[in-house]
């Protein structure tokens, strides 16, 4: 049976950046979209060439992709011609192969936004899609408010549409810019743009999350005959977001009639990227990640309902509608029961350490972990630190080296020159083989510049650990990730330490205290901790 | 035009309580019954009676409501009749007017779940019914796995819900238990149901979201004449969730065709509330409410692209697809980089601060935001300090006083007991109206628990500002959030802090440094700051 290819078209990057609180760096943005071509997305928005330094920069250095990096702008501006359109010719100097511009559809908003007449903004439409093409470049028009403009003014939005397809659009994209537009309406109104002559082939969809029906509505377009989807990973975007790529990918490859009768160019072996993806984007954007998120959120394959996890040990199917190793999620069954005991073993072994079935260090294991997540830890994103929990609990951990106490401090105040200047100095005292040891250190990095108290405190800690010195000494601090959250009544601050030593080896660890200092010394701890380990 | 009444089911205290990390108390049940109530839902499906302690005590003493409280259980079990079942009768005793029943409606979970016979599983269920209605209740049946049951053998689901119905259940609801159905299918099985002669107005959906479809599927099997919606709020529910209602409820008063076509118990008036009482559910559970949740999100009406800016100025309606004071929510124009001049001089006036469309300082303020953006603050949720930057580019920001050092210490060490504690102390240097003033304070709080270095410096910056004590001293934080973020070629922190009065007054301030403890001092200056300026 022959699949009909279906076009991705990615906008985490332009649409995506419309989130509120969202910033991406040019050097984010390169990162994005390598993640993005391992998925096998065909179209990567880049951002809009000239709004902003970030996007111009991005496109100065894009990375080399198999997926089509696009620049977005807009239709060039009345009463100048497409090549005499500085905004237009910002977006063309990013030497784009593909160029998506945004037109109006919708009368109401071509006379009251742009102030322009019907005839005037089809004509700007027209020739900007026109310059694209003369130019070689291939044209995308997102055609903006084009289902709220086809309810108003059915022969106008048509007629956009019809303007950018002779004028040599590859691809009209109907746009539900405000995301009001119901599934159902959706459906019928891209059938209704297919049997007015615009082919399915050229078409694509782009819809919002307004009313929680972004991808839903996305499918409704597909049903209908639309043959490219814009959306963004995690949902990003204006307002309630874009629909999810994260959502549409799995469904349009694992669920009927879509894996079926439909092909993409993501490829199942891509496709168990999928949850480590969305879970890397919300490290880049440092958001706690959705853990309700359909297919890859933490919570996707839970299950907490006691008839539902007794079912599930007999058979998954039973409460799974697909196997989540198919986007490299995992099931998680309540740690109480016997299944917990069973997923630990398993999660431990993964950690070369072998415990037998019926230890009773596995209760005990899975008490503490329970009791230190309700305390604000988590081990999910802490292999290091529930590993030495884990030994801890086993006995099977060296006492390598003891702290006695430390003092950290922090300062700010003028120098000789009148300007305000901040350093902190820590002094850390260990036991190593009996023998006690003095270490300080401040925070000033050789640039000369301050960075703060845990990384002086950090570097005290690694002066000198005696016979351990050698093992510690390629080890660095490469992440440091902070969050306020519950410990119990009280709002605690959470650390997540990302270290690295010289081999490439990388791991992660937590401390959590109302004091962030503190929070910050256990996860460096523990990072130490596990290096020695390694080397033990 | 008459409108068909659709029913509003509500189960946030039964499979709400299924999210992985919520745990109600009786108490707090109590308060969402009371809350959904005043939204004007039909049903409060309050918990199991017997399953457990808290559910057991929410029926003893359930709110009075308009409500119908019901209670939920399963079926009588193989090998007993209805009234013999523990189970069931545990059920029952909790006295409410109406009881949901949850029997299976797909023939591998019969045989493989249950391991009895399909005769025997249809025998359960209408004898546990005919002992509802025996018994005076009004009874509901949950139709388990219906959709996959229907796919697999639709003459055994549709037996299973033949049976319910003719021993007299009120209702027979369709559930997609696994989440796995999409909407167009949900749309035609349903549509299939009422074919087959189970009339709609007896028919329930009940939707979860493991592709994000829960509200569409909902909305597909109302189209198909189910008339009774289960849903929660917030969507919370098993894995990814069940249908949020709060989606389901606006859109249904207020989109087409649902507007026209259906009411429901909710008033215009109550769904005012909607939004509060969306934040007052994640506040009883000390979750951070979804900024881009549906309809009541803080991000819902926000509008951060430039041109949707400038047109939302001119016209709501132009990128807005509903007035969002009819669910309770708000506008947001937030600053950004992407913002215009327009823009800004919009978010000024909100602030109080007059400027005239050309006045050169709109392009310094733009600059210097743009600069410090870059730097990584973000001034979209921190408004305070974006007024604060406004009115020092203009010129009409007070010096109420000079920080003229600071210093804080942190120290773990052991204490007589021979156990390690923690604890900050903090001074501050200010000079106010030319008097130099030195304030200590230390991290305890009144419990003893050491607070870390934030509060210490937090308390001694509040400690003695002169004549301007009186104004801070109502003065709070009562929130404070970190992040590691990009400046330059740097990572920095970002700490935004918000703070409160005793009129009730709440502002967020951002401080940026790659020291979290300056970063988190500037953010306070800036709380403080603000605080004075409204008081000036």
């Amino acid at each position: 049976m022959t699949r009909t290819r279906l076009t991705l078209y990615d906008t985490t990057l332009r649409d995506g950046q419309q989130t509120q609180g969202v910033q991406f760096s040019t050097a984010e943005k390169q990162r994005i979209a390598e993640m993005l071509d391992t998925l096998g997305v065909d179209y990567i928005e880049g951002g809009w060439p000239g709004a902003n330094p970030t996007d111009s920069a991005f496109f100065d250095a894009a990375p080399r992709t198999r997926a089509t990096i696009t620049a977005f702008g807009m239709t060039k501006r009345a009463g100048r011609s497409a090549a005499n359109d500085d905004v237009l010719a910002a977006v063309m100097n990013a030497g784009t192969s593909a160029v998506c511009l945004v037109g109006k559809a919708h009368d109401f908003h071509v006379e009251r936004a742009l102030g322009i007449t019907l005839a005037e903004n089809t004509q700007n439409i027209a020739s900007s899609i026109q310059h694209l093409v003369s130019e070689g470049r291939e044209a995308l028009l997102d055609a903006e408010h084009f289902f709220d403009g086809y309810k108003a003014n059915p022969g106008y939005a048509l007629e956009v549409c019809r303007a950018a397809l002779d004028a040599g659009a590859r691809w009209i994209v109907l746009c539900d810019t405000n995301g009001g537009t119901l599934p159902a309406e959706i459906g019928r109104i891209t059938a209704e743009v297919i049997a007015a002559g615009i082919p399915g082939d050229r078409l694509g969809i782009h819809t919002h999350n307004d009313t929680e029906n972004a991808v839903a509505g996305a499918l409704a377009a597909v049903d209908a005959g639309a043959r490219q989807i814009q959306g963004t990973l995690n949902g990003l975007g204006e307002r309630c977001g874009n629909a999810s790529l994260t959502t549409l990918i799995p469904t349009l490859l694992l669920k009927e009639p879509y894996a079926n009768r439909y092909e993409t160019g993501v490829t199942l072996e891509a496709l168990q990227n999928l949850s480590r993806v969305s879970r890397k984007l919300d490290d880049i954007l440092n958001r706690v990640p959705q853990r309700q998120a359909a297919y890859v959120g933490a919570s996707a394959f839970a299950h907490k309902a006691g008839l539902h996890a007794s079912a599930i040990l007999k058979d998954p199917s039973t409460y799974e509608h697909i196997d989540p190793a198919l986007v490299g999620n995992a099931r998680i069954i309540p740690m109480s029961n016997q299944a917990g005991q069973s997923n630990l073993r398993r999660r431990l072994a993964e950690a070369g350490i072998e415990v037998a079935p019926n230890d009773p260090a596995l209760a005990l294991i899975l008490d503490q972990i329970k009791e230190r997540e309700a305390e604000g830890y988590t081990y999910d994103s802490a292999q290091a630190s529930f590993e030495l929990l884990a030994r801890r609990a086993l006995g099977t951990l060296p006492d390598f080296f003891e702290v006695k106490r430390y003092k950290v401090t922090v300062e700010r105040r003028k120098n000789k020159h009148d300007r305000m200047v901040s350093l902190s100095e820590a002094v850390v005292v260990v036991k190593v083989d009996g023998e006690k040891k003095l270490s300080v250190s401040e925070s000033m990095d050789d640039t000369g510049s301050d960075r703060g108290p845990v990384n002086a405190l950090s570097k005290a800690l690694a002066k000198d650990l005696g016979r351990y010195q050698s093992a510690i000494d390629d080890m660095r601090l490469v992440d440091f990730k902070v969050r306020i959250t519950q410990g119990g009544t009280e709002a605690v601050t959470r650390v997540i330490i990302d270290s690295e030593d010289g081999q490439g080896n990388r791991w992660s660890t937590v401390g959590v205290s109302a004091n962030i200092v503190d929070a910050s010394f256990d996860a460096l701890l523990d990072a130490i901790n596990w290096k020695l380990l390694q080397d033990a």
